[in-house]
């Protein structure tokens, strides 16, 4: 479009300045932003994140600018155009893997190696056997075979079962023959498959003579290395755009009759014997258990980081955009007062803040508790029920953590998007867009309410353990069991006043929940399907339990009293209760049900504890989100700022970067007098 | 992309079939879908809606095949196009302007003159002169002068009185000199003024000999008639990408000191003397009120509409897709559950299916209310005062039900897309993309947290007029009489079992929550600022009292009685009961605080009457949705077909039509061996 007129450039926004508004708010709190990002990253993390930055922001591949303009197309090759660039770069600057989704994480694309690296390859690796590592690994390590991993089909995805994907074994031939017997066998949304992939490891129903033997992981190789088109009967394509992800070539994928070898089926846990065509059975199912509790922990940890960014956009730009004179100011009180003083802003991004530390720490203690668990198993294999009994309590509440972590984190971004108001609504606003990103992170890795399930078989199984008498064998039968021992006497918890009894009602709660759910069950006979609602609820209570207690536990921890001064620390703990205290009022009735609090605190944990921590959390807000540390390069947004020139952001990206305004068009419905010009394309 | 092989257009989805599935279910009610459509609508609205369809249908501008995969520049002109040639067919077909909107809402396209006809046009008929209406409204009924409406800055939005735009009365030249004094004067987000608009109603601070008198509205021309170049020291522009509405043109408009004629102010009310200077007084500012309330009316019962958009999606969606076998079936079944037979599945779409039956009569009684007062004042101008109590009375409910009923359409339409699992996350499930475009409504026309404070602010001045004995003269002030005169003896509603007890506990706990806000203002004088938490959580409680009042009143009304069977008014009565139970579960600790119903009311509408209503309504869901009568056309969803032919139109829209799989890439990071290439624009 034309450039802007000098009148025009001339203009400033109407004072005070946002760059002065944050200022005066950086300078209203001690609060020590840096020691605060060290401790929650490292410093080691923090130095990697700013030398890739600087690598990456003088690269103009990376560069942002077009992104929000592009259509599908572009975006999905500006896109490989980086994840090309991003492996040239760790080979030049020998990064970690670590390091390039570091990198990867800055720039926030979807990566067009994203599932070669983190399912193709791991897949590989941790289920193939040393010839298999041999064939397929080491050329995937080089880049030579890329590859995708294909499960979910057009009409199966959380039961993995009921996959329709065939692959039989001929007996004679000692091969086995892919085939997709329905429509709804067509793999779907397999990511990186739809134009980049030219192998997958592909699950489908192993069928020897006649019989099923469930679902497998294969090797197949899908295009051709040299034109990289589809193989003869095989049929792949992207499957079309999305609410997010865009960039990303979600693909499908359909077989006739294809032919791989015996070596494609990944062979270290189970196989088939090609001499006597027998099936080899897997010897335990529980390190397959180990992974998926690893990727939900990571999850948690990871929905902490997402909330954040909208947390600190939302939250800058409130203290930058101002809106009408306090109701309550003398008459002669003209300036407007920056929203982020109205107590309605205040809740709910102070609660989503508070959040965002509420899932980092819990995030943080499940991979830790997870990383303790795997190697006491790998020195005590002696004693694998023990281990089987801790790693399945692990595995159980990664499930209920990972569905919490994820709304919380989806519904928060919405919160934060809506909290800029109109301003929100742009993509500029860098919130909405990456929104859509995040919630499939509702869906995958399990969907949220089907997992909240397992929670409950698992709640269900421990309490019919306790009441039979069996010893507390992790923090899940400990809680049921101090239940049970104080039942009668009745809970007295001084939520308003010590932090450790919010702990315990969160754990009475839960644990309320769980007795009544399995009366329910075996005493009413209740069916399964009736109790879903229920299981839903009794999931959430207990994995808001586990936030709370990881966040409380932390916080109490003598490292953390050790990395962050005092003054920081009492910040923490009013988080902390903030969090706490909101969520208990939110689920007022359960507690109060539970006798898990009365009627009195309920009320006033809304109307004082709530308000007097807001006002006490309000001074460090904006250092607070500066200790997340996203450089603006990575929050690409207007509105999120570090120097809080919103508005002259807005104004550039809207006038000069537009490139709809390069249209000029024949504006009337019956006269069409008027030609439509592109002036990016001509000079008229 | 290459046409799908022989061997994959043979294939066919796994049986049973969703055509099948649909059918069943059509066949488990007796539910008469036509009269229930003619109930919600009209019969000459669905006769009207059906003729237009057909000629949409045969027209290929109308063609939505398309639209998904459209990046925003064709997607602008093809909205532009649809606009153009639904004016001429108006034309042609004589279709009054209420058909038009028919046809635009079968499109969903926002639409290139949607504020040219519903706010341009209107504000000058409205507050223009006769001479303005001849200079301004004619052409602009003509399409001559196509108009956008601006009021909203890059610096204010809810604010209207801190605009900063300037309109300056020149008392020696005798005309308005309009400026933009700051970059945040700029207006921003008017939509059809980036690319579209010649005309534009401003809003802007008439000033008069120094002296500023608020925001007044003129007219003024922005673009070149014949060349549509902005007009000299106008800056004009399109505002980018948002998170929807991407066919709509919103802009942004700047000013650098150009002259205006005195007819450039909307002179209807207030004006300028060009003799005197002087500026003359409007008369009253009653009848501005009045037209915002109807147009929250209109949002209200439009979100009911919205709603049944994306539950009529999800449910057949969820009656037609598979997964898992129930629990508790015997061990030979194998045939996997319809997803909607999960009580997890029906508690989010049957709860969200009553919702929008809720807002769509909550709306039409707004609408009749408006309708009633408005005919009373005209015909009794001479009782001003009791009309100006009623009016705030409709003013003040349309806002707090503005905010909910948008709320629960945009927490209901991200329910239903999440409840269709992965494929929700397709654009083809046709919610995302509606979803985005709805969500505007949640700040436009009032945020939805700033109208709580109305609502507040008129309750408790109500209940102020109340307690010194005012009498009662409309509805809110009526309940809060009726709960002072019962306060004392308590409250004994019998909600699980009779519906007119459920209105009174919703009543009781509205002026509840009035009474307790009003002591705390008056007695404990808590600050404004400080209550605002308070007066949302009020304002919720008042407006949720409404909608489950005007179901009730509905289900009530003989002429309902009159339309509807006895058995379909029992299905009705279901969801009434449905949506109260359900929400006053969700909002237990409020009714318990207040003591509008106890613990094991609460427990007892949760785990029975809720369980059971969900049973009693299931068979007949998918006849309730099919009332709502989209046509398929109109959703533009593969999961929402009548027919069921989800995977079949998956299939074919991911592979047939996405322009994606045009494209061949080079999928090697380090070594370059291949070409990328276009199939839609070369013959490789």
């Amino acid at each position: 479009m034309p450039a802007n007129p000098a009148w025009v450039k001339a203009l400033k926004p109407s004072g005070p300045q946002g760059s002065e508004l944050l200022a005066q708010e950086r300078n209203r709190s001690q609060l020590p932003v840096e020691s605060v990002s060290e401790f929650l990253f490292s410093k080691e993390h923090l130095e990697s994140k700013r030398r890739i930055l600087k690598i990456l922001q003088e690269d103009p591949v990376f560069d942002k600018t077009p992104d929000y303009y592009a259509g599908r197309a572009e975006r999905f090759e500006r896109a490989l155009a980086r994840a090309k660039r991003l492996r040239q770069l760790k080979v030049k600057h020998s990064w970690t893997q670590d390091e390039l989704y570091l990198a990867n994480g800055l720039i926030s694309d979807s990566g067009a190696y994203l599932l070669h690296d983190g399912m193709f390859t791991v897949t590989i690796r941790e289920q193939g056997t040393p010839e298999q590592h041999e064939k397929f690994l080491r050329p995937a390590e080089r880049y030579e075979y890329i590859g995708c991993y294909a499960q979910t089909e057009l009409g199966h995805g959380s039961n993995v079962r009921g996959l329709e994907t065939v692959a039989e074994w001929q007996p004679d031939e000692k091969c086995f023959i892919l085939h997709s017997p329905h429509l709804t066998a067509s793999k779907w949304w397999i990511g990186n498959l739809g134009l980049v992939a030219n192998y997958a490891v592909l699950m489908a129903q192993l069928v020897i003579r006649g019989k099923s033997y469930g679902p497998h992981p294969f090797v197949v190789q899908i295009r051709d290395l040299k034109t990289h088109e589809p193989l003869e009967n095989v049929h792949i394509g992207d499957i079309g755009p999305k609410f997010g992800f865009n960039s990303m070539d979600n693909g499908f994928l359909l077989f006739n009759k294809v032919k791989i070898p015996h070596i494609s089926m990944l062979a270290r846990f189970s196989r088939v014997d090609p001499e006597t065509n027998e099936y080899v059975r897997p010897p335990s199912a529980s390190l397959v258990y180990g992974t998926m509790t690893l990727v939900r922990a990571s999850i948690v940890k990871a929905a902490g980081h997402a909330l954040a960014r909208g947390v600190t956009i939302a939250t800058r730009y409130s203290a930058v955009r101002r809106q009408f004179v306090d109701k309550d100011a003398p008459e002669w009180e003209t300036a407007e007062t920056p929203v982020l003083n109205y107590r309605m802003v205040e809740i709910r991004l102070l609660t989503n803040l508070a959040a965002t530390f509420a899932l980092h720490f819990t995030g943080k203690t499940m991979m830790q508790l997870y990383q303790r668990q795997h190697d006491s198993m790998n020195k005590n294999p002696g004693n694998p029920e023990l281990s089987g009994n801790l790693l399945a309590d692990l595995h159980a509440t990664s499930c209920g953590l990972k569905a919490l972590a994820s709304s919380i984190a989806a519904e928060g971004l919405e919160t934060c998007r809506r909290a800029c108001g109109g301003h929100g609504y742009s993509n500029f606003s860098g919130i909405g867009p990456f929104y859509t990103e995040y919630l499939q992170n509702t869906t995958v890795e399990g969907d949220n309410y089907l997992l909240t399930q397992q929670v409950a078989r698992y709640l269900l199984k421990s309490a019919e353990a306790v009441l039979k008498g069996a010893p507390a064998t992790n923090d899940t039968t400990t809680i049921l069991k101090q239940y049970l021992s104080r039942q009668g006497q009745g809970a007295a918890f001084d939520v308003l006043n010590n932090d450790a009894d919010i702990v315990s009602a969160y754990a009475w709660r839960a644990s309320f929940l769980t007795f009544e759910a399995l009366k329910q069950r075996q005493e009413q006979k209740m069916g399964w399907n009736d109790m879903l609602v229920d299981f839903y609820r009794l999931s959430k209570a207990h994995s808001q339990y586990l936030v709370v207690k990881s966040f409380y536990s932390t916080l109490e921890d003598p490292e953390t009293v050790d990395k962050l001064d005092r003054s920081t620390l009492d910040v923490f703990r009013s988080l902390f209760r903030l969090y706490a205290l909101h969520t208990m009022e939110q689920e007022g009735t359960d507690f109060f049900a539970a006798s898990a609090c009365n009627l009195q605190q309920l009320t006033l944990a809304r109307t004082k504890s709530v308000m007097s921590l807001l006002k006490e959390i309000r001074p460090h807000v904006i250092r607070l989100v500066d200790a997340w540390d996203f450089p603006d390069y990575q929050l690409d947004s207007s509105l999120g700022r570090y120097d809080g020139r919103v508005y002259e952001d807005l104004f550039v990206r809207a006038s000069e970067r537009n490139p709809l305004n390069n249209l000029t068009i024949d504006p009337y419905p019956f006269s069409p007098t008027l030609i439509r010009v592109d002036k990016s394309q001509s000079k008229l």
